[in-house]
């Protein structure tokens, strides 16, 4: 890969079985997106559970989703609370055959401007590998500016930052990326995540989408981004608008973690029960609602 | 120690040296306030990093806490976003010695009340330890409401609550802890965190202080402490009023962790840089006004 990150990033998850990885759903996953035609997998992001995980589970799950992706490149998630940690997990990806690194900031202590951009400039100093800024506030509870993207931007070895959720009036999340992509350097792009929004916001100009769902529904996922990738934009709201039910579920249930997981125990490709605790499966009540979207929309 | 945990405890900070637990700066910052006479000592509590430290490098400060702590009961911290590595923590913080756990609810992806119930449930089965409930919305992102207090609180083994600070308003501090009160079981004391707010919360009905300043500058904490203990509510409120200009600093600098490792710095107490990193240490301007303030309150 070169240092563009562009296109749809399926995103799998680290399913678990009694505590540990379940290898076997996790290289099917990642098969499947690569199947399907995603244009990079990205193991160990927050739908892969990265921040759960021990250091030798990470490299494990590295190693794994590189075996299975074959030509498809894959991106891991590095993050960690604590600096060193998410160094020798580059070190752990690099050593897989990652073709480049997500870090998002980890959060205990409140951080600081300060502290974010040190962290992205010792791990961008530590690896040749291109590194993905994640902007994930509702997981890191650190809100970036976009002053800080664009210090962090000029970093050599920075490719992509993966901003949260677009405004969902077409010409405010137009103007949302604008601003971004104003005050960055142009090889970096800009990914969108939050599924509900990726239409808008490849439309209105992001780069690339990370995708929860493209690390288990695929094809959905790159119906949307194709059409927009062809122009197509009327295309690619409509198969979003088209997948709403299940972005109501994400809503409703806690978050797209939550359904996604149980989607994947529905349709055999994740054992029940495979995200770690403390996060509690969906209710069969819940299992059911989501059965019944799956249906409606032919997704199963 | 009984299930009944009141009184100071004092949170050492866990100071690095190099990426590593410095030993002996750690063990003379329990021994400093084991002599000065703390009813407890918590190690690895937010103050002590706890979220940042492997599990071996927690199982090495927990056993020398207990080491140092003399015949004063040593609260270990097991938190962990994972429910199986609290467990780990849990185990190992039992068989340092420990007195008493301190679990908060860390979190990565949002948890639910359900989440949470099941994490202090599986954690109060698996051992046979004092539990105390640590709320800390800043650091876990959780919000604990009343009812989910009241729920937690009827676990066989739950010791105690830390909330955070209370109200400043000595009326609206009262009611504020009577509510809490007023839906758990006796025998769970209330413990309040926030050095700034501790007075208030003491002189308002808690039971005990979850101190940062009680591991670094025990002996202001025990003036407060014993002054609100002793019914001398007015005493124990004018001694944090002295200590203003340090709550000032607390909110100035960031927060009191990087306030009071720069103090434990001045007092070559901890090495320079102990916290670690993305935690940035604080800058020399910033450690002049600490100095000026430590001189003036003749706490060098």
């Amino acid at each position: 890969m070169t240092c563009t990150f562009t296109g749809l990033s399926g995103f799998p998850l680290t399913p678990l079985k009694d505590e540990s990885v379940d290898e076997a759903a996790f290289a099917g996953l990642v098969e499947r997106s690569a199947a399907a035609g995603v244009d990079s997998i990205t193991a160990l992001g927050s739908t892969g559970s990265y921040a759960y995980l021990t250091p030798a589970e990470r490299a494990c799950v590295a190693n794994l989703a590189v075996e299975h992706a074959g030509d498809t490149p894959v991106l891991v998630g590095v993050g960690a609370l604590r600096t060193s940690h998410v160094l020798t997990n580059a070190e752990a990806a690099q050593a897989a055959g990652a073709a480049g690194l997500l870090l998002a900031p980890m959060s205990y202590q409140p951080l600081t401007d300060h502290d974010v951009f040190e962290l992205y400039r010792a791990v961008t100093v530590a690896t040749d590998l291109p590194v993905i800024v994640y902007d994930n506030p509702g997981t890191t509870h650190f809100e970036f500016t976009h002053e800080l993207y664009a210090r962090i931007a000029e970093l050599p070895g920075i490719a992509s930052i993966k901003i949260p959720g677009v405004p969902a009036d077409p010409e405010a999340a137009r103007e949302h990326v604008g601003a971004i992509r104003a005050v960055i350097p142009e090889h970096v792009t800009i990914g969108v995540s939050g599924d509900a929004s990726a239409a808008t916001g490849l439309n209105a100009g992001c780069e690339a989408w990370c995708s929860v769902i493209g690390g288990t529904l695929p094809e959905p996922a790159l119906a949307i981004t194709r059409a927009a990738q062809e122009g197509r934009a009327a295309d690619a709201f409509a198969e979003s608008e088209r997948l709403a039910p299940l972005w109501d579920l994400f809503t409703k249930f806690g978050g797209s973690l939550r359904v996604v997981a149980a989607i994947a125990e529905q349709l055999a490709l994740a054992p029940r029960g495979c995200l770690p605790l403390p996060i509690q499966p969906l209710s069969d009540d819940q299992r059911a609602r989501i059965s019944g979207v799956l249906d409606s929309l032919v997704l199963n």
